[in-house]
């Protein structure tokens, strides 16, 4: 093995060691009851994340590629694996919250039998499949680390306790922050990945043209104190601001009046929101969060403006830097927006687009059972962009794409503007 | 005060130590994962119930007559209120596996506060209205612990790892129990409860007159291998079998095929029932258990027989000695019969009977808030009679009358047949 | 034959002939169009209750009795056939609206086509059997009269334009009536049939004694006005008033604020009704009507009362005459009470009692197929006593056992009081 | 006004009258009971269709723009609006079929008067709004023209008397076509519209550059023949072809097995589909219809292709001929390919692209009330393009995208492959 290889190989276990270690950190405040909460079916408990993503390891690695290797336990072949049709039978989704068994204890058994059975693995010899499986399955506990967090606040939502996953940080009041619009020419681009040696998951591939208009996109993210104007204004009840099928779903979704963003409620006379460091005020100059794609879409309809494509937030994201209010911060929660100067793309908030989730010209999925990993969701969902509070910093990319569909709110979701100029 | 009084208050107290103990006890096989399990809206989790029974007491008696009392918590007045519309806002029902917080030791702190205070209560000058609502918070308390087991198999019958809340205990195998009708004449009897000093509910009374015509009762419950005869002669296809109701929801209720009771599967080909013990072999001469009343109508009308009515199990039972399968056996599981003559009714299994849940002419509610505890259930449910192998044996009584919907299976019910003459 | 064979035999034959040809007297006021209407599963299109009661005929007569009978279409034996899974399959009873064709002269024809064989059955020789399943298929079509009436109003409440199906009758209007309430003795009283000679369905059979205790009955029905003193007490709102079951449902089942019966609405401030002669002006002396029994039984409660039993109403009932608003009269809806004794127990509108639909002792469903005429629905269903505005007069008996859902709202049932003494 | 405005006015004028007496005489096979049909919340009835087109031109012509013009009816206001929220009300959509009033003939006089008031406002002074309007109101008329078939077909497939709209045409059973592909080259093309005089949906404007790869498209659509080969290989039973959303919605979608397009069935162990002719032969070379975009994409995935996009689409078919199987042919149903170069993109079948419905670079909503008509659908939905069996000719376009959700089937969509050179 050259030794460039031999670094790479010793970085990607420090990789895994650490992104492993930290899912267990993120856990530390939680009480043993927290660990297998499920509110809907959307959202799986902090349990099951963790005993997912070991499962991940498990069955795409340990499985096919370390000799001899036994699994930890035949049942959970099925009650983790949560949608590979192609691995085999899965536990219903919606009863993950019934799984109080195993207990967190075995769970953690089964991180650290799995955790060095890949120490192993990574010891002997590699390939070149192996290492991509590494760093994808290291990717993918990323994403289930943020989702651990992002679920958790929605099931402790559901609690009038309101517990708090961490301290309340104070990110000062600042003034409020002006509003503009940087434009941006049109022509042909380029967008997507086509980096060798980095990771990246398929969707992002291949890189190729797009063909823009001019436009110009908001240099910020709406805030509370707009997105209450848009309420004031009687936003909720004028169904010419809505998409048919936003209005429709509206009444079935928030069923209490008045309508709010999730984790918004009045109490004596106070609005306020559920946080993760608990119940907190609504804070003017912080970015909106918690809205879904037609809440988005309604405020800008409101504004004469319209959300951005994912092309158009590509071009603009491509000269700014990575830095951001990311998971590390410990803040869990969105912070004003600190320039005039377009900014936040990344981190803060995952920002929804208009453009639906497909497959770019000359897609090509992950091959054989990992072809199920993004592929198979191509359709009705809309791509959010650059990540959010509660998103590893080193996970995120420029060419990320994240997916979810236009009715979803439990996800860190915000809105930044765009329009034609 | 009485000497006579000094020591009913005295057994009170002790009683109430001995209940309130015996759910903790209860739970000792529990890792704290399973304290918080909800499998559907109709079962609580165990925690919900060691806090809601402490609730009860905390609400109808250290409220009202404890002076200076504070309650534990004030969320806790919503968390932990079942259905007392008189009382309050209840935390929403189906939430109820979504209350991480409290933790468990929490609500063991809440359960010893309470307890303290009530025997300050107790201590001080009673009154019989006090006196009758620690009885009636103990027979509360019992039925949550039977709630709780019920509760917890269901939940737990949710897990493909089986888990397994106590030992299994071998019945022996007896020899197959012959199966004969026990006669009786008609005439005029008296049912219900009309005892001033001894504790029972408001919908056992008063004591009335009833007219009977002949009709015959079953020695013994149907048992499984009986009713696999009813399914092997396709009891669960014959629609000619079935109150159109029972039809109606067969195919809603069990979606798998073949159809079977609760709690039954084929595994390798063989088939099984998980038990609090796991999962088991069924066993032929064990009495059938968690169907609904109309399998248990369907099964009786296959038998060219029907349900008995309240009436005739409480005039028949009124011989027999309240010996049985109770909870304090510790076999949680019913056990075959173990003579020819008319025996059982008390313990093993909750009797199915024809009878819907009607108030006895004359009824009264209990005063006030604890009006709610019965009478607004009465509609739609059928009663139960006999306690069951989950049931506390003191908490059993001749006249005392469960209910549940038809369609409600996940209950330690059984079927006994009877019969015109 | 014996001479009063023949007789029976020609009155029999007459009967048929009069209730057939009054099923199409009452369609007289229809638009083909309106022959299709089903608003919801539980009514049926006029058109399919004039071909259902025809296959009813065809199918229990003509096809086991009637030599070389050859069925009028293969395909009717499916799609008019309600319920009798003894007899086939059954057309889904959600869609019967969507049966434009066979069209309206189609459905005439088949009728005619059976009348005709029906009169050479009769001309030919006859048994009991055929006679008591003629006088079955009599009853039937009655109840399918007074059932396309109901399920008429019902429809034709779905429509903005109110469509009368009458001219509206002027009941004048009366004086404020007095309300009372007539005592009855307790003791050994016998309900139910046991006359041979004369039709009654299986569920009237067989007549038996019953044990009653003292009670009082209402002198006449509850009126508009004083259910409307309900609402505005909070009727509504005041869950102490109402059974669970009733509490829970009330939200799904009657979404518009205020809450109201059914048909009641408002109209430029003015609360009026749905009545078969179009919308009307609420009436205070008419009965409430299209109340459900969980509406009856809050309201009973508001008023310290309580629903009859079926026994008692029979009890009652038995020193009354037979004299009421039938459908007859032409009116189609309920008439204010005309004299302070106890009246108007039959006719005008259905007495909610709170019996469960259970069979009497010693009860014996019809032979065969028939069976499932009535004895598969004895399950969560409520007896409702004494005949409606759009019953037939000589189809309605002192023994006639009506039931339905406790939910029901939309047949024209009506409360009357009774209490302990 | 110059002779060539004139000439286009005169022209406008006939044009309506031919479209308006066109859905009448799309309604002459109809019986009277048909007209009111409605076997889903996505279908209309017929008498529906022909009183909100009249709606439409009475709304949005002669309200605004007649002097002194009354409406027919004040309720028709709310009955017959579809979904313009700017204009008021909107009687239930799911209600629709129970209108048995107003009558049909009703319907008839409503636009008789209608056409009366169009024909006045013509000879009056008219604008190029009042043009544009009436040009939109025809091309409106015809879309539910469309859909009146297509519904009726919806609404007679619940009839197991499979009711015939019309006489079975012979297409004459060709010799198997044989299936490739033409290539296309990438490039910078346009598409949209930009013609000022001709009438388009603003969905279809501005043209607008677009990139795309080289690509190739099939030369037909795919066949039933072809679709049962899917079928036999198990197509419907492998989720790895399948996307997740439409594997999830498959078993809710289509309850019986085995699992076939919409319309077709087994009858005595032979394959048959319902068609607006009745019950027929499944033939082999007919285009497979009335599947959803997942069974086209599940099938195109089983083929190793994919859909093509609409720009795909648009580019291959601006070198075609309009010509092909519309509403005027009277067939109905579609017929096989007639050629082995690329064909028949046009009529016959709809044909589901990739592309989600949106607005293209610098969309503009028709103005006012009319905004409604399009743009507030742009979410979930699939663009559809070509026309079918049951399109008028004249209404279809090049740049013609219709729309509807991925997982409806009864439109008359098919599927045509595409893929990556």
């Amino acid at each position: 093995m050259l030794e460039k290889e031999k670094k790479s190989l010793k970085m990607l276990a420090h990789k895994y060691e650490s992104v492993r270690s930290q899912s267990l950190k993120l856990c530390e405040p939680l009480e043993v009851e927290d660990y297998s909460l499920q509110a809907m079916e959307n959202v799986s408990p902090p349990k099951w994340h963790l005993a997912h993503t070991t499962w991940f390891f498990e069955t795409f690695l340990l499985v096919p590629f370390l000799k001899d290797y036994e699994v930890f336990s035949r049942p959970f072949e099925v009650l983790f694996n949560s949608y590979y049709n192609g691995v085999g039978d899965q536990y219903p989704r919606s009863w993950r919250g019934l799984l109080s068994r195993p207990t967190l204890a075995t769970v953690i058994e089964y991180r650290t039998h799995v955790d060095k059975h890949i120490e192993t693995l990574l010891n002997g010899k590699t390939t070149s499949d192996i290492c991509f499986r590494i760093a994808l399955g290291i990717n993918h506990e990323q994403q289930h680390q943020e989702l651990l967090l992002t679920d958790l606040k929605y099931n402790f939502g559901h609690n009038p306790l309101y517990p708090a996953y961490c301290e309340s940080v104070s990110v000062g009041e600042t003034s409020e922050n002006v509003f503009t619009f940087s434009e941006f020419g049109g022509g042909i681009y380029e967008i997507g990945s086509d980096i060798e040696d980095e990771f990246c998951f398929d969707n992002e591939r291949p890189r190729h043209e797009v063909l823009v208009k001019d436009y110009s996109l908001a240099n910020r993210l709406v805030t509370n104190a707009e997105f209450l104007e848009f309420i004031d204004d009687g936003g909720y009840e004028r169904p010419e601001l809505w998409l048919s099928d936003g209005w429709n779903t509206l009444f079935s979704l928030i069923k209490k009046e008045p309508r709010l963003p999730l984790y918004w409620f009045y109490e004596d006379g106070c609005l306020k929101e559920y946080t993760l460091s608990g119940a907190q005020e609504i804070l003017p100059n912080i970015p909106v969060c918690h809205v879904n794609a037609y809440e988005a879409d309604a405020f800008a309809r409101w504004k004469n403006c319209r959300l951005p494509t994912e092309v158009e937030w590509e071009i603009a994201a491509g000269n700014q830097s990575k830095k951001g209010n990311f998971v590390e911060g410990g803040i869990y929660h969105p912070v004003p927006a600190m320039t005039s100067d377009i900014d936040g793309l990344f981190g803060n908030l995952w920002e929804w687009t208009s453009s639906s989730y497909s497959p770019y010209p000359g897609y090509k999925a992950f091959d054989g059972q990992l072809g199920e990993y993004n592929s198979k969701f191509m359709a009705n969902q809309l791509v959010l962009r650059g990540g959010s509070c509660v998103t590893p910093q080193d996970h995120i990319r420029l060419t990320y794409r994240n997916f979810f569909y236009p009715i979803d709110r439990w996800q860190f979701s915000g809105i930044r503007l765009a329009s034609d100029n």
